[in-house]
């Protein structure tokens, strides 16, 4: 029915522009996409962003033949509205994804990304794409939430965070870590809509992420497809497979980004050995920032402020690597970009039309991609739960309300706002509000314009099993 | 005369160790040295170690085709001991250049590195070197201390940094960048030992220092040679020239480092056109941290604490490039060095004998350079002035004593030491000395030895003009 449901967006889209649907694109020049979406994964944690002792040698490659992007962002601080935000090329707080009842689902919520979305999934399938959801979901783990209605043809993975459901609540997480009891986090393994592992041996879960995806890609070959890699790591409590252990000068947190640096050469290396490396996009990046309460268990946002569940910089901007042989023209881009842009920049390319019946947030970063033009997305809105607390326009980001993450303080009301210059101060440490009141009246009345386009809708994370 | 002096060492050297210099290495086959020096260029502040809106694509590229160094120290936090340190393989301390009575040299003062020191450019004649220095000198301006008695048979630069004979006192140093105001500083340019232009028309120093380079370079073409080429820049106050002027999105700090980049770029070129870029090593790093007090006109040390006059990491970590075509196996180098490295291992790949008289703190790194073996460099001592703070053995770092930089505030005793693991805590956060009593007991230890290496000298930043 959801199907069902999406082919009369995409069939309504196409009365109002038959233009844009006409314009084909031969099932052959079709790209396949791949999005590697890494968990908690910090600005500063990859080699070729700065960090001193943890070894990437994959995506280094990958960058220096690719692109490295410096200012791209998550579309939230925090897990599950980061991710409905990738999938729908829309603001979380759109599908009631983002709320400040709680800032992501829990094995209790009753809510998900509900069927009226459209996914990247869903558009490409609509293409004529092969589609393959591997690694962590947190869209909602009732059946009628999870990737095989979304647009997935197959789903293999955990369905919520790999710290949820922890029965071991006597030990810490580092302690637990350095154990690998594995067995204290009751978080079982899916393989479509089916239960196969419970709980799930997280020691090997980035090998068998890898696996599945070599796979795929494999089974693919032939067709366009898009396979999103969701790593549920290195989101804590921290796990990797005995090849990985002890290797990292950075410890069992670089172990564990190492890990996935080799899944990124696996996958890589696939691509290239099924001949389909010319005609695939990749996208690395991370969900949002690094939990840096969990000391060396957590990363590194580098020279960015903050971290994970902030609006400041550190919070939202990821490392970003993109790669497409032949296709891109190799270099760094300081261009903004957002993960929201995905969906919109898959689906053109793919010869398709993005959903026109809805607020799209996201917008086509072919210019950048191709480097023929400046990047569309000249703003990006930084919210906090359901509240707008920071918005960047250009070089210029103005905090309405400030809050340190995971701390017990309440968020702090600016205003006038905080004002910073991201080119020339991107750890955003001197305010410069009282020199360009112009610019402050600029960015609040851009708030006050977006915050006019937020429909309220039915908030999925306040939802609970057996609940109201 | 000092010459002289230098050629008696050598010589006593010689009777030493007969079998270490019949090691002939032939004219042909000894490599040329260009050590390209930035003054106050922090750890985060290149592309390829993490800075988002500073474009350094020559560098990038250098690093891509050789080595980027991730654990490279200055020898000192500040400017002239961290000279001092470079150019003798020898802490400052042992050469009366690091001292408690002042940081750095002044104008009106009348010390200097002292005669009976041993340069690299003094080494490398000896074998047959031309050599040459270039841009900011700092080790002594009174005609007994220039380069051309160091060992350099040419000069051309500033003796001092680019700050000090401040005339306009009522500007602040910003507005005096903004406006360009290089007249605002009576520091003189000399060729040689001969002023030739004061003050030094700053705007345009980064281009005439890399024309002077290349110039040299193109010179030198037939036989080995021996480049220092130190930058007076990007210390405060920032000028750069007007092809520079508002290119990058960084500001005025980010303008310069790209000027710098792309005298880098010019050295390579020059290289590739002379035919001798396959027998050159390049080194580029930078003599000390950012100076952070100076908000964007002051660099980022990336994810290091603290900056320029510091013993955390972020005062003397810097950001290091090394490169020579064919010869350096490619990647990142995690692996210890320093400055002080550099005379052991350019001596000794010019086949010479590093001098044998005298204490030298430096190791020969070809291991780590050709990939053969680890690091020589296990240890790094961190002055402040000539007490010894901290100690770093393997990625442990004990601080006996802590201090933030240019803050006013006292140094602060550190008993039991504050102990960290840069490995898995580059960022040094999280105290571990209770946890590692072993550690702490080895490192102070450690450091008493050390202390009992240090022989008392002359202090000649205390040394003033007219003084006693």
């Amino acid at each position: 029915m959801h199907r069902t449901l999406s082919t009369l967006f995409l069939s309504a889209a196409a009365v109002l522009l038959p233009a844009a649907l006409t314009r084909s694109v031969s099932a052959e020049d079709k790209p396949n996409f791949i999005v590697v979406f890494c968990d908690d994964l910090g600005y500063g944690d990859l080699s070729g962003f700065g960090h001193p002792t943890i070894a990437t040698p994959h995506l280094d490659r990958l960058a220096a033949g690719g692109q490295k992007w410096t200012s791209f962002y998550a579309a939230d601080n925090v897990c599950t509205p980061s991710r409905a935000g990738l999938l729908t090329g829309r603001l979380p707080l759109r599908s009631g994804m983002a709320s400040d009842t709680k800032r992501v689902l829990f094995p209790d919520s009753a809510g998900g990304l509900p069927a009226t979305e459209i996914t990247i999934a869903e558009s490409l399938k609509e293409l004529g794409y092969a589609t393959a959801c591997v690694g962590k979901w947190h869209l909602g783990h009732l059946p009628e939430f999870l990737p095989t209605r979304h647009g997935f043809d197959s789903y293999y993975g955990i369905p919520y965070s790999n710290d949820m459901n922890r029965l071991d609540r006597e030990t810490s997480q580092f302690a637990l870590a350095e154990k690998e009891s594995f067995a204290a986090y009751d978080v079982p393994l899916l393989r479509d809509e089916e239960e196969i592992e419970r709980p799930v041996d997280q020691r090997t879960i980035t090998r068998r992420y890898t696996e599945e995806s070599v796979k795929k890609i494999r089974e693919f070959k032939d067709g366009p497809f898009f396979l999103y890699l969701a790593h549920s790591l290195p989101h804590i409590p921290l796990f990797r497979s005995a090849a990985f252990k002890d290797r990292s000068p950075a410890g069992i947190y670089g172990d564990v980004v190492e890990e996935i640096d080799w899944s990124v050469g696996e996958i890589v290396a696939s691509l290239e050995e099924t001949g389909v490396a010319g005609r695939t996009l990749i996208v690395f990046t991370s969900d949002n920032g690094p939990w840096l309460t969990f000391d060396t268990h957590g990363g590194s946002a580098g020279l960015l402020r903050d971290g994970k569940g902030s609006t400041w910089e550190g919070g939202q901007r990821v490392p970003t690597v993109m790669s497409w042989p032949g296709k891109l023209p190799p270099g760094v881009v300081r261009e903004m970009g957002s993960t929201l842009d995905l969906l919109p920049t898959f689906v053109t390319l793919a010869g398709g039309t993005p959903p026109q019946d809805r607020i799209l947030d996201g917008h086509d970063l072919s210019p950048v991609l191709f480097g023929t033009g400046p990047s569309p997305r000249t703003e990006m809105y930084f919210y906090q739960g359901a509240q707008l607390y920071a918005v960047r326009k250009g070089p210029f980001k103005a905090h309405f309300t400030t809050y340190t993450s995971y701390v017990k303080q309440k968020p702090f009301p600016r205003d006038p706002p905080l004002l910073y210059h991201l080119g020339e101060d991107p750890s955003e440490r001197f305010d410069i509000a009282a020199k360009h009141p112009d610019i402050v009246a600029e960015l609040k009345s851009l708030a006050e314009s977006h915050r006019k386009s937020i429909v309220p809708v039915e908030d999925q994370l306040a939802k609970v099993i057996g609940g109201e």
